[in-house]
Formats: C-alpha cells, sequence, structure tokens
C-alpha cells in the first residue's frame, strides 16, 4: 500500500520512442513481464548502473554495449534478476540480445538489456525469445503506462511522471517510469528507471546531466538499505523535438531541461519509497548546518538505515532518542551533540542536543501520526545540507521478504 | 524466546565482590530494577564505553570518575537510560553518586553509574535514593543472578557466565553478567556488562586485557545495528584470589586468564544475539580468505546487518542471492565476486561467484531450518579471517520495538 500515491498520473509520448510490453510467462501468472523500448536513430544515450561489485549479468552487458554506440533498443524483464549465474547467466543475456537483433536486423550490441527479480534463477531465454515478434509487432508510441507496469515486482503501483518544458512556440517532453519497493539502497541509480526527451543534447552533457539528476534524486532514497545487484537508470535523447541541440549548461534551455529532468528524477525516487516495501510512512529528511554534503549524507543515511527509528516511525512514537542516538553513531568528526536541534514538521522536539523545554509527548504524538512526515536535524557546524526519503519499517516489510521466493 | 539459551548457568561468587539488588519502581513494575556492586578496596577496575557520540549521562559520569582513582561500588539502573536530557540528566546522575556516597562514606567519584532503558525521560532519582539503604542492607557474595536480572529491559533470559582457572593448588574465578538484546551494534561493548575476578592483575594491563577480551566478543556482534547510548563492560579485579600479581602476558597464568576472560565475554555476547529481539535465529558468520580483518569486518557487518538477508533467515529461505548481493555492496577494495564461495553448514552453495553446480534448493532449505546457523564466506583474496554472531529479523523485532514505550 503505497503512501500519498496513487496510479501513475497521464504519461506524454516522446516523439522518437516506441514501446511495447506482453506477457512473456516469466511469472507464470498473466501479467506484463516483458517490455521493448525502441529510440529512433541517432537518439543519444546515457546511463548510470549499481556499484555494487556483484552486479547481474544484464548490467555487465549493457555497460559493455553502451561503450560502442548509441544502442536502439532497451529490453526490459521482470521476473528473474539473471544474478548469481556466473558464464551461463552472461550468456543467456547475450542470447536475448542476439535474438533481438536478428529479427530487427541490428547488432547485438545495439541491445540493451535489463532484468529485475529474483536472483539465482536461470533465465528463461525461451520464453523471452518466443515473446519479441508480439512485442515488436505490438509497440506503440503511447504504451509508457504498460511499461511502468511490465518493470513491477513487489511494486504496489506503476511509477511515472511527464514534464513539459516551454522553449519559445516548441515544447521538449520528458517522460520517465521507475520501478523499486525493495533492496532500495541506491548507489549510483535505482532499481530501473527509464527517462525518455525529445530534446536534442550533446552526448557528454547528457551523461552530466543524468548524474547530477541522479545524485539529487535516487540516490538519495533508501528503503532498507540494501543495494541492488541490478539497479540502472538510463536517459534517452531522441532530438525529435525540433528544438536545437543544448550543448552546454551555460543557456536558458539547457537549464530548464535540467530542473524538468530533476523534477521527473526525484517524482519517480520519491514514488519508490512511498511504494516501499510495507511501508505506511513517507520520510523526507532534511540535514542542515552540516561541514559538508558527505557528513549530512552520513547523518542522513545512518537514521534512514536504523531499524529501531523506523520501527518507531511505523508506530507513530516520537521516540526522538532513538534519532539523537542514530546522529550519534554517525561517524561525524568531532560532533558536538549539544549543538544538534531535531524538529519534525513544526514541531521543536530537540534543542541543545535535549529534549526541547516547551516539547510534550502529545505534540509529537500528533506530527508522527501522520502518513508523510517531514525531519529536520541542524548540526550547527556549517552551512552544507541535503534532502534525503525513506520510508517505516512494518510487519509487512517482514512479510514481503519473508515470503519473497515462497 | 531466546534461541538456544534457557536460564543463565549457575554464577559463582567472586572473592571480595558484594551484590545486592531491589525494586526500586523505576518500572512501576513488581521486578528488580536496581542493582550495586561493591568491590572491596584495592580492586582495580577497567572499563570500554560506547563510541556513540550522543552518550548518556551515567557514562560521562563514569568516565569521568575512572580517571580520577578506583571506584568501589557500581550503581546500575534499568527502566531508564538518562539520556538526552542534558545538564538535568548530568546532575540526576551525579546526585545518585553522591546520595550513594553519603550513605556509606565513600567519595562520588568512588561511584559509577550505569543506566538502561528509555531515552529522554527523566530519572527517577527520588525512587533510586530511597531504595539505597535497603540495598545496601541486603548485599551477599551469591547474588550475580539477581543483578543480571535486575538488568534486564527488552531481555527475556537474564545472561551470565562463570569460570574457573586452575593455577597450582588454587584457582582464579571470573563471574560475568550482561544485558542487551536491541540497540546492538556495540562498537566498544555492549549495552551493560559486569565481569569480575579475584585474580590480581596490574592496572594498565587489565585494561588491556579487557579491551582484546572486548574485541573478539562484544565488539563482533549485531542485533539490528543500532548502537546504543549507554554501552558499557566494566571489569573488576579483586586480587583476593591468593595468586600472584599477573602484570605480563608473557606467562601461563596470564594467557590462561586471558582465555578464560575471553571465554565468558564471548558466551555473554552470544547469549544478547540469542536473546536478540524477536530473534528466532543465531548466525555464526565466518569470514575468511580476507587481505585483513577490517575488510572481513565489513562483510561480517553488511551480511548482518542487511534485513534482506534477516528477513530471509527468519523465513528460512536459503535466498543466498541476497547474501551475494550484500558482499558485493561491502565496501572492498576490487573485490573479484568469481572467487568468492559460501556455504551454510556443510553445504556448498556459491562456488566462484555462482550457485555451485551441485546446489539444490532442498538442501539449502534443510540447513536454513536449524535455529543455530553457520555461514561460511570465503573471499579467496588474502589470509585474514574473523567471526561474528547475529540474527534474524522478526515480526517480533517490529512488534517489540512498535510498542517499546506503549
Amino acid at each position: 500500500m503505497a503512501v500519498g500515491i496513487a496510479e501513475a498520473p497521464y504519461l506524454l509520448a516522446v516523439n522518437g520512442i516506441k514501446i511495447a510490453a506482453c506477457c512473456a510467462g516469466i511469472y507464470n501468472k498473466n501479467r506484463l513481464d516483458l517490455a521493448l523500448i525502441s529510440a529512433s536513430p541517432g537518439t543519444r544515450i546515457a546511463a548510470v548502473f549499481t556499484r555494487n561489485a556483484f552486479c547481474a549479468a544484464p548490467v555487465i552487458i549493457a555497460r559493455k554495449h553502451l561503450l560502442d554506440n548509441d544502442p536502439l533498443h532497451l529490453l526490459i524483464n521482470a521476473g528473474n534478476a539473471n544474478a548469481g549465474l556466473g558464464d551461463a547467466g552472461y550468456n543467456d543475456a547475450l542470447k536475448t540480445c542476439e535474438c533481438l537483433a536478428g529479427i530487427t536486423g541490428s547488432l547485438p550490441t545495439q541491445v540493451l538489456p535489463f532484468s529485475t527479480g529474483v536472483i539465482g534463477e536461470p533465465l528463461p531465454v525461451g520464453k523471452i525469445c518466443n515473446a519479441l515478434p508480439q512485442l515488436l509487432g505490438s509497440q506503440s508510441d503511447d504504451a509508457w503506462d504498460e511499461l511502468s507496469r511490465a518493470m513491477m515486482t513487489t511494486d504496489t503501483v506503476p511509477k511515472g511522471m511527464s514534464r513539459v518544458i516551454k522553449i519559445g512556440d516548441k515544447e521538449i517532453t520528458i517522460t520517465g517510469v521507475a520501478k523499486g519497493s525493495g533492496m532500495i539502497r541506491p548507489d549510483m541509480a535505482t532499481m530501473l528507471a527509464f527517462v525518455a526527451t525529445d530534446a536534442c543534447i550533446e552526448k557528454k552533457l547528457l551523461a552530466g546531466m543524468l548524474q547530477r539528476a541522479v545524485e539529487q534524486s535516487f540516490n538519495r532514497i533508501s528503503v532498507d538499505g540494501d543495494t541492488s545487484t541490478n539497479d540502472a537508470c538510463v536517459l534517452l535523447a531522441t532530438g525529435k523535438a525540433g528544438v536545437p541541440e543544448i550543448d552546454g549548461m551555460d543557456n536558458e534551455v539547457a537549464k530548464k531541461f535540467m530542473v524538468g529532468l530533476v523534477e521527473v528524477c526525484t517524482y519517480l525516487a520519491q514514488a519508490i519509497v512511498r511504494d516501499g516495501e510495507g511501508a505506511t510512512k513517507f520520510v523526507t529528511i532534511n540535514i542542515n548546518g552540516g561541514k559538508d554534503s558527505d557528513e549530512c549524507l552520513k547523518v542522513a543515511t545512518t537514521i534512514a538505515h536504523s531499524p529501531l527509528i523506523k520501527t518507531a516511525l511505523f508506530a507513530s512514537d516520537p521516540n526522538w532518542g532513538r534519532i539523537l542516538a542514530a546522529i550519534g553513531r554517525s561517524g561525524i568528526d568531532n560532533l558536538d551533540i549539544n549543538k544538534i536541534s531535531i524538529s519534525i514538521g513544526d514541531i521543536c522536539i530537540v534543542s541543545d542536543g535535549a529534549r526541547a523545554p516547551d516539547y510534550t509527548e502529545s505534540r509529537g504524538k500528533t506530527v508522527f501520526e501522520q502518513d508523510d512526515i517531514i525531519l529536520h536535524v541542524h548540526l550547527n557546524r556549517g552551512a552544507a545540507s541535503i534532502q534525503f526519503w525513506t520510508c517505516d519499517l512494518s510487519y509487512d516489510y517482514v512479510r514481503i521478504n519473508a515470503e519473497y521466493r515462497t
């Protein structure tokens, strides 16, 4: 049950992108589990992948294929992560690329494979290859919603967002979808996110823009602190909007585009947390007054990963001592705990490192009972700040992850 | 419900140590919640405390009093951590020391205060001071069991262990007790542990021996990754055994004592994990083949803190992909995942970074269904190894910590 999001909003087509999704039977259920994104020739692609040393076979192949060229096809399956299978997994992922290349008349290196699901089970290559003709035959401009559904694993809602940016009398569209619910502590990107735009963007700049957007969005969320083996975030720019190429950051169009890209990525990142496994609370953590953003991030992640804070959030229990204890163990050099203040929403709970004089348990309870909670921590030792998003730890998190493979 | 331990074994008196415990009403329940350990004059004391920057008032005072002298009295309460209260908390803890000093005719600096329980509630100084005469009047050699019960918070069983070391025709006794069940990721020592011996040990050596024992025991466990604000481990040596002073490590007596001390501390550390909040499994993690013990520890703690591994353990689900994924994100430089092997008990699950050829799900299930699980990870990149202990993450962990203050 996602916190504060229902279905994904209507997703706008992106000129130059065609999409299809189908049921290939990977889940042995009647649900979408295979999708294909095809880009018009000339589309530029940037991507960031998991930093987990144990990365899945499709991640290894996608990284490699991106070195060679700008691929034309992204093949995405749910239900199987194709990870932990050594050479066999690598060869299986490559087979699906070769099969798609054969049918479309492209090169295997022009296909990027993406997988998400259970680790350690062989990829059902036959089922995937058999479904490819159907997928290719049903591509349309308007299947972003189906794509977002085909990627879901423990997700309870599909996640997508569109933004339109006015450039004179023209428009640039950005549409993105993401999946992810557990094993979420992106150390580079979330589980899977695909964002496309019809803007025309110089290739190196595209990679830099994606990196910057990811830093502020997907790299600022955590559900359970576990970094996936399959994380990937891809940005495609088709150049079909009829707007001149963006080739540097020092102009209005680039800045407007960057704002739109960050908005789409932040919405998707937050949607993943709102749909976090078992989540009943969505928590925004604002860390202010740090010496630098690294130490702000340390404090934010220590809070976000503390099972004691997460269970207190689940119980709507304003157990602020656990927040102070987490800050205290976050590994900040020479932290003066007596300078710290903590507020939840507009209620000041801790000032000068101890319970605020006018704080009462019942005032704390009032804000902790809300679904959307904003936690402000002021370290009072510098000017750096960051924002981070997380959720609580509930019975359902345990249930979902205890039952995942049964 | 603790895994694999029932009640604490019979605890032997230590010559020179007198103990009492009583119900001071800190819990508003009819249970032991206040205890006093008094040591004979000349007893030497070593202690290690939490490294959490946010440490409780009694920790600050105990550290300070230990600088001045060898204290004679340890005053321990459960039900209130006396943390997060600023100067008021400090003054309250000091008052209890002054009160005990007044009655016993000692100095306030000869009292060490210890607290465990809820953070942020004022210490009930009156209740504690009122109970002191009763405590002092009921001290005996033989109240270690009562001490272990008076310290309990969410613990379900008291934890203690004794060892006797034969030295010629004489004996050295070591007896220790500990409490702890949640907020357990000691970064120096566990929640609270008190170990006493009648050996006579040179003061600096005593501190060194405690530090070494703690490194191998309390610093190798984790229940939930949360480091407490009140952790403390104290070692008292009364020198009453009639055995010559131990003043260096290069003799048989010192070595025998060290083995006994490590045994007691390891038993207590493991008992804390076995009684971990909601624990249904006790897991020994053996990391071998690391370049150094630091990287072995990184891998062990990443596994021990992974909610996905902990919930899989709870479900008896041999979801080894989650173990590989945790190793992959543990932050080891240039980790070659293809060299890693993983066994559970005597079943090899992963070899060369992928599923072992003869591994079957049903063989994995058999070992995962046991209460006591031994996980072996071989990194195959060096000669270092460490051992670490943890438990699973169950519904009851969430329940206990969601309901803790209600």
